[in-house]
């Protein structure tokens, strides 16, 4: 396929000096502002093409008036598209196979060039269906083409970038060609242990010794060392009595609050209102009743659970970090009221595990940091905490999520919940990888220190420039740009002009007109990486003329962006912990310290 | 906390002596069956633990009258049970802490001894919770508390093996000590592509190049070559249009089956009466109405769809390769009626990827297995299934799975499911692995027709000695129990005697009064491995009283075994598929070929 692609791509002149980028930004811009694309007006000038469009011109052949424009194609051929549709226009169609064969090939190397949703693409050989279906039979076909048009026209489709993140060079991938090289500025591999040497020691050794899979669920075969040390490192991180890892934590949030909600006689679940999907689903799947809370409002949560008898069953389920807006949630004080009101929490950190705390514990852990350095105390925002979840494939580096809690919750959810029990085990490799990650990081705070300091750098950076950043306490970044179309047009020239990579997030991630681009510094984004990012970042929201922040404040603020009068957000890290002297006065360009400096900490002196 | 459960173990020399089965089996026994079981008797002779019994059976101190069985102990402390028990009713506690310093010495020693449930064990140093929860609050851990006990009486409780398969002793594993070897019987590593080395290969070179996560969703960072060239193995391998990547099965069921049901407008769900928990909760979660039909019954199915008006959409959910009793669904014939009733099929072939067909592709492709070993044909009944669902963690070794359809089907679901939209990608090196597994079996028959004649051998042996195996076509050789206790006790003994691991499957994972043993034999498991194992199952039959084909006989037969007048079931894979010359009279012990004979045969020629 990437061969054909690669040898198609040659026929076409234009395609072949064109990138990607630059073709999905001409299918998707107008310059006339009369539906015909940028795309079709450059195909005008092609010698081919120019003369195939003329013709078609002179036909009523072509009855569609769909602009030439990726996103409102023809969602069942979503990458046919544009150039497709100019020579399904231009009437050079090979009538007999009902699809125009120097457009197949120009197709195909469009495809290829924009590295976009190639799992859609018709296999080469493809037995046609015998299906003799009644005639009267619903169209199934033509339904899901209704679905992904809709999808098309309110631009939630999901393009997909062929980015593939290269272990010795990180934090750089290369795109479809082995030979481009990008600067990933947006995965959620935090700390770079995806890489890590131990890590990748571990998963070799394991492999060779024990293979690739587990050979079964945990019940069949799949239960081994691997998912007992996994658990048991897991447990201790959280200091809880058990833990249980599962395929993913998607699985982990539905799995186990599906089963939870379903098994608590008449249990309500309240939920944070920018609680993630997984969390969403597994509420929806428990059939439990749900009251969703405004985000992290303590007045609005307590008002909530006032209306609910004391002894009815109630989750509160929340996350610590969110991963969009990078807001922290007031761990303590859902506690607090969890116990008034005799509620449990549930705690998702998955974007926290491995970032916060000086063991890598997430945010609860935080909360105490000192504590935690020096000990194991008792009595700490964590161990207050019902139940926590998290994740393996984000800071962790590898794949799989968890749950912990109380020895008899953990083995309630072992003992009933379906998406545990009927499923493959992780591979063996996988769960001594994330093992090794998790020990890692329980020794030192270098890697997440090394993170939030890259983290204010960029945030500092971008502040100079008046480039608006959702403000947060967090390590996330999210750059408000404020219009789907353009944080996509922002992120493809990104990519484009730039070789840095960082995906638009639009509806349904965020409301609409809330679309940003969320970028997430490692410990290898360092100050000069940190620089191309800010400069291309400031040429960017130049030439598209996207807001800054005077422009949000002009018309009363936006996510936190512009609010006059807000209070200023202080990053959960303080200095102290980061090992900065005098706390005050620091500047962004002295924040980034080297590694070595950061190593040299140790956890107690941290504290 | 191994080492911990090590040291602890030389406490008690009774203990450091005893297996983890003997331990079970003990427990699990009453030679008195007064209630008293067999591990209390054996406590009774120690000597410290029976000076401590006098002394308790002279007080009233200890009012429990539970037996000593790990099955009833306190689901709390599942493993603390048996020996914890006698100490607790020997009275010998430190009523400081609440428990028994030598129980829990022992206990811990019992727990790494059994290898069961580690993950429910207390940490170490567990912070215990500052939650002042309001006294009428609902109790949650006694609700835990209360579900587990339900699963101890009803035996469903699961108690996991601590097995670690070794890639360079396929099919042996070590238990908890890595020295003991006992040799698996009942992996889904169907094929042993869990230990190829060109599998291995792909991975190690992945894992070195690419690293160990993938660092994102598939929107985010997580999209790359791997996933593309997988997708593309998979609709190949399907001959559909297209394919999709999930972290499992379980998931890409769950997730298409509950997008699909949840969107099309009225749909109706017909479920095969022994369909999988992932498809059931897939169902259950789309909200569709579901009507579920006789296991493989067309009769029932097509008076079921008969009910229903030809416009509204329907999906007939079904396997092929049911995986706990072997039967084959008759996919052509439910092709038929879903063409005649307007229905679409959705055929999950998780059993048998890799398993049938001249690719591999499942039983869809088997059942024109010679018109498929020449070339690759149209109208064929693997054309006809709409939808295809299978996994990466079976015969093909890794983990996950995936469906593959039409274009416009899967990129709806792509577009539209949150477990696949909202969790990290497969690591590249998983991808690479299964992909290098996909090709591989595509290009040679030998695994898998090793496999079955390795499966025709065992059933034949077990017939001779009158074991009663659930007759079906596949590879799966389901070796009837008929009780939840014997079936434990038998798996124990199995493992404890004979070094051969065959879990047991019990209720609900199989109907009351049905328990087995699943045994499923691999090309490793040549007649040397097999004649070791039917003569272990057939002393474990004799010993134990289990009843044999002849006794089911005479009470009517169950789930198909001594069912009078039955119609022999013949096996999917041909005599002459198999390479196997004269069809007729073929023995059990003639029917093993080496390897290297069934390698010579190439795919036409088998044809």
């Amino acid at each position: 396929m990437e061969f054909l692609a690669r040898q198609s791509r040659l026929f076409c002149p234009f395609l072949n000096k064109t990138s990607p980028t630059t073709l999905r930004a001409l299918s998707a811009s107008s310059a006339s502002g009369n539906g015909v694309s940028n795309l079709q007006v450059a195909a005008r000038e092609c010698p081919v093409m120019g003369a195939a469009m003329a013709v078609q011109s002179s036909r009523s052949y072509a009855t569609s008036t769909t602009p030439l424009h990726f996103e409102q194609s023809s969602p069942s051929k979503a990458n046919e598209t544009s150039i497709d549709s100019v020579h399904a226009q231009a009437g050079v169609f090979d009538t007999s196979k009902g699809i125009c064969k120097h457009g197949l090939a120009v197709m195909k190397a469009a495809q290829a060039a924009t590295g976009e949703s190639v799992e859609v693409t018709p296999a080469v050989k493809t037995a046609p269906s015998l299906s003799k279906r009644h005639t009267n039979a619903f169209n199934y076909e033509d339904f899901y083409h209704a679905e992904l048009t809709k999808k098309h026209k309110d631009k939630s489709y999901r393009y997909f970038n062929n980015i593939n993140r290269l272990a010795k060079e990180f934090p750089k991938a290369h795109t479809n060609s082995e030979k481009e090289r990008v600067t990933v500025w947006c995965s959620n591999d935090y700390l770079g242990m995806s890489k890590n040497k131990e890590v990748l020691k571990s998963m070799h050794n394991t492999l060779d010794k024990y293979g690739a899979g587990a050979g079964g669920t945990r019940n069949i075969a799949g239960h081994n060392r691997h998912a007992l040390e996994l658990e048991a490192a897991l447990a201790d991180l959280h200091s809880k009595e058990a833990a249980l890892v599962f395929s993913s934590c998607y699985v982990a949030n539905d799995a186990t609050l599906s089963t939870l909600g379903s098994k608590l006689p008449n249990c309500v679940m309240l939920s944070d209102q920018l609680n993630h999907a997984s969390m969403i689903q597994g509420i929806r799947h428990s059939g439990a009743r749900k009251i969703v809370f405004k985000h992290n409002d303590m007045v609005d949560l307590e008002n909530k659970l006032k209306s609910l008898p004391i002894d009815v069953p109630k989750i509160i389920a929340f996350e610590s970090v969110y991963s969009m807006c990078g807001s922290i949630a007031p761990i303590e004080k859902i506690c607090d009221l969890a116990d008034k009101y005799g509620a449990i929490t549930f705690l998702d950190e998955v974007h926290a595990v491995g970032m916060y705390g000086p063991r890598g514990a997430g945010v609860a852990e935080h909360l105490d940091f000192e504590a935690h350095a020096n000990g194991r105390p008792e009595n700490t925002v964590m161990s207050r905490v019902d139940i926590i979840t998290g994740t393996l494939g984000k800071a962790y580096g590898c794949v799989g999520g968890y749950i912990a809690g109380s020895a008899k919750f953990v083995d309630m959810i072992r003992s009933l919940a379906p998406g545990f029990i009927f499923t493959t085990s992780l591979p063996p490799a996988i769960m001594a990888g994330a093992n090794t990650a998790i020990e890692y990081q329980k020794m030192t705070i270098t890697d997440r220190a090394s993170q939030q300091l890259n983290t204010r750098y960029v945030k500092a950076k971008l502040a100079e420039l008046d480039i608006p950043v959702v403000p947060n306490p967090s390590h996330i970044v999210p750059v408000l740009v404020g219009d789907a179309a353009m944080a996509k047009v922002a992120s493809d020239m990104l990519l484009e002009r730039f070789d840095i990579y960082v995906q638009a997030i639009n509806y349904p991630t965020v409301p609409v007109g809330e679309e940003r681009l969320r970028v997430t510094p490692t410990p290898g984004h360092g100050p000069e990486l940190a620089d191309n990012l800010v400069s291309a970042l400031e040429t960017v929201w130049t030439e598209l003329g996207i807001k800054r922040v005077k422009d949000w404040e002009a018309v009363g603020g936006l996510a936190g962006v512009g609010v006059k009068d807000a209070k200023p957000t202080k990053p959960i890290w303080t200095d102290a912990q980061l090992g900065l002297t005098p706390v005050t006065g620091v500047q962004a360009d002295k924040v980034v310290v080297e590694k070595e400096t950061i190593s040299a900490i140790p956890i107690e002196a941290a504290a």
